[in-house]
């Protein structure tokens, strides 16, 4: 199963040229749609055995709608938004073809495929997600086959909860007033590697930061959960109590084992 | 200037242990008081010209008032607390001899001392400060000179947040009940960074870490202003209010800008 061509839908946003590089240095005919190509959305959905989505979140079901019922049920659709459950179930609800839900674990600014994760959804048949999956082993990338629902679960962590976090600190930095540089010349190694991360950010498009913040449907729980360790921390600090530190900082102590091993 | 020997109260701590063994390495005759030694605390008072102390936070104040009054002015008494104001102030206090604040920015699980930071606070004299400038610098680490003042308040965002912030991570992935091997499995670049800061807290001191958290003098002030960003971010993610998201997500890549040129 290899397909004639593959249809890019937002083929000229930064993930979909991502993508369409990937598959053209893999030999593939790729067809795009964007804001003034030639083809048009619905000319990939009539032409393109599978067609993928790489387009904003917000504007996602709006493309569903036009796309999907005019693929064949011999079709593929394939999604590469950061979140899973709603997609994967407005896709299902508009198309009879095979259906993929995929969230590559990475920006557009990594520089190659390898060792970077994907996650997939097989949701409605299983030829296109095979040759998919197929595709990203081969090309070095590490798949993991997950549900939209555990999928979105534990973006609120991975990605919710971290960006949350980051923004967070950056808002402290910034409203203390702190100079950057000072904190780079005397920052230990772990608030360094710290500092690294959030400057990865600048690469980073708000609004697709915005969309993941908003819409993951956890998110709401898991910035109050947060907020929650935060005010108790805050608590045993400002009290001093020193037992209750010691007995928290050594189960987070047990958890970085546990991260250890199971890379 | 060269020591004819060293001494290290607290010799067999961790941090004395590891500076015991970069002293010799570079050829000194190191000598160490802890519980149990042949020599006491005073003893190094007495014989070393130049003396650090590797003690406990909690045990700082009280070994100063023990060993401070014996070190004759032309001697050196150089500490290496992770706080600075009020150690510096007690050595200034207790002693005539020449005095210098250290903190090296780095944890003993660190093998080299190349590249590693540390932050000297020069108090009173300039011999030993000198001297021990010289041979950090020569040993390929990078030393910051800084005011005890200055490095607290630092501090407050380096040491303080960054470990209040893993701590809560923590706090929430152990209480979410949240599979360790399944985060690492789906996490993205950024998130897998922020996993591996956190594991980094397996080797550490859990008694060291809630000194650091309760004894800064800033550190009250600083994790209420992280619970503030939290408690503002929280809110704007739950209103979904998108300009402001955008406004302070943009105002944290632009730290993220600095951050990248500072180096």
């Amino acid at each position: 199963m290899r397909p004639e061509r593959i249809g890019i839908v937002g083929g000229r946003g930064r993930m979909g040229r991502w993508f369409a590089n990937l598959f053209k240095r893999a030999g593939y005919q790729v067809e795009i749609s964007d804001l003034g190509t030639p083809l048009s959305n619905q000319d990939l959905a009539r032409q393109c055995p599978v067609v993928f989505l790489a387009v904003p979140m917000e504007r996602f079901e709006e493309v569903v709608i036009q796309v999907g019922p005019l693929m064949p049920p011999e079709a593929g659709l394939i999604d590469l938004c950061s979140l899973k459950a709603r997609q994967v179930a407005v896709m299902l609800r508009e198309t009879t073809c095979q259906v993929v839900g995929a969230h590559p674990l990475f920006g557009p600014g990594e520089n190659s495929i390898v060792g970077q994760r994907v996650a997939l959804c097989p949701a409605r048949g299983n030829g296109w997600f095979n040759w998919f999956k197929d595709f990203l082993d081969t090309q070095g990338a590490e798949t993991v086959v997950i549900s939209p629902e555990e999928h979105d679960q534990l973006m609120a962590v991975i990605q919710v909860l971290n960006h949350f976090i980051l923004l967070a600190l950056g808002e402290v930095i910034n409203r203390q007033g702190l100079d950057p540089q000072r904190l780079v010349n005397l920052a230990t190694p772990s608030f360094i590697r710290q500092l690294n991360i959030l400057s990865r950010l600048a690469d980073q498009d708000p609004h697709l930061y915005a969309a993941i913040q908003f819409d993951n449907p956890a998110g709401d729980q898991i910035r109050e959960a947060f907020a929650r360790a935060v005010s108790k921390l805050k608590e045993i600090a400002q009290e001093r109590r020193e037992e209750e530190f010691v007995q928290l900082f050594t189960e987070v102590q047990t958890l970085g084992q546990k991260i250890r091993k199971a890379k």
